[in-house]
């Protein structure tokens, strides 16, 4: 009987060409085919709920797959775990890449068409010189960026626009631009380090990066926070900021149930 | 005029081949000389404190070198920063190596020669799953630990003690396997994470590795917190502990101010 498997994944996205499998570049789908296909003794192939790109990390990725093959489905978390660690090649403890859930869903569930929304990461390090462990992992300012002023900003982020002017060049079409934003928070960790968590029905290519880059530019003064209004009315790339790097982006959350995404938040 | 300057580097070690100059392989020594040659414009070597092995790293390792030079001393850091991380061809906001001070010495000033001691920090992580953000900068362990046997295993460990025991083969001959432990301390940051920071005069090869090692077996109930005082005794590394990766240790601070280390504990 065909089984429809729903994986979450955890990587560090720092040694990885993105998600999307390509020849010859390591990806993260790539590795988990190569090891899936092997533990289901069948070729394999997943589907992905959001194709990151390279740099990026995930707390929570999710894809699925399916198929008829033998290995119970409790057994294939620790067998692909073992399997991708062993392929690093280090004698490291893990892998860069974990599977940390795997579920039975219905026949008629596909990860990436099902997904009614996501949560992003992102984290800001300022005021502080940059630090060596945290080059893959943070957006590290000299500056000492105005927190207040960016929370102000985000104000007009929040909900249902046009965002094109966040949407960089080269992403998938999409047949509009419209996106819900639920939530989107600036979460302070410490002294110098800051969290902005963004939730949202979806996301266009790099639109929490730009995001990031025209907060940041809130906070270094260069632009107003009540500017952001005109920004996304222009629905023009060029009026928003920069796009924030990718080693400060961790897709946190991946959301099937509407309701539970509204109330997480 | 023959200047003689001291570094204090910050370096994570995951992509190096340790601290020594090596041919055909990236090391931290041999980034360093190799800016530095270009910045000072004649061949530059330079004298590290301790030789870290592949993997280890560093929240201030020292290293002197001297020479008749013009670049002022405070413009080398910022140079050689720079040119840091463009050698590491990302599009990374530092390098992982960085010079983090930089200080005009007395003539016969050598960083290796003229240490009084060192503080080395050893992460663990214990009780929980594998993080892969963790992977090259913790010692991961599922299991829960006992860390108030091991705490009770440092109070051995602390003075002056001849440390055979804890000495790998492999590291330079040393006239002496005696050695003096000033503070040993478990220090808790979390539910799951700890640091063992000691503080010693000198450290044989691999010594805080073993005893790391050493202590993790207490705290997984494999030998008593009392055993380590026979241990100690037999001189014998066959009845330390294993060996604790190189990823969760770090070189915190060389003292060249034998007051100062004392106090500063």
């Amino acid at each position: 009987m065909e089984r429809n498997i729903l994986l979450t994944i955890q990587y560090d996205g720092t040694n990885f060409s993105g998600w999307q499998r390509q020849p010859n570049a390591r990806t993260v789908q790539g590795e988990i085919e190569a090891v899936l296909t092997k533990i289901c003794a069948i070729p394999m192939q997943i589907n992905g709920t959001s194709r990151t790109d390279a740099g990026v990390h995930a707390l929570g990725q999710c894809a699925s797959f399916k198929g008829e093959f033998g290995i119970p489905t409790d057994r294939i978390q620790r067998a692909a775990n073992n399997m991708l660690a062993a392929t690093v090649g280090t004698p490291r403890q893990c892998a860069d890449v974990r599977i940390i859930k795997v579920e039975e869903m219905p026949d008629d569930f596909h990860a990436r068409f099902d997904c009614k929304g996501k949560t992003y990461r992102y984290i800001v390090k300022h005021g502080c010189e940059a630090d060596v462990f945290q080059r893959n992992y943070a957006y590290q300012l000299k500056e000492k960026l105005d927190v207040e002023a960016m929370r102000e900003g985000t104000k007009h982020i929040v909900g249902t626009h046009d965002f094109a002017c966040f949407q960089a060049a080269g992403g998938t079409p999409r047949e509009t631009t419209v996106r819900t934003i639920f939530d989107l928070q600036i979460l302070e960790q410490s002294e110098d380090t800051f969290w902005i968590e963004v939730t949202g029905d979806g996301f266009l290519y790099n639109m929490v990066r730009i995001i990031v880059g025209t907060l940041v530019e809130i906070g270094q003064g260069k632009r107003t926070a009540a500017s952001v209004v005109e920004t996304i009315e222009s629905t023009d790339r060029r009026n928003a900021g920069h796009t924030a790097p990718a080693e400060g982006l961790y897709l946190k959350e991946i959301y099937y149930d509407a309701e539970q995404m509204k109330k997480g938040r």
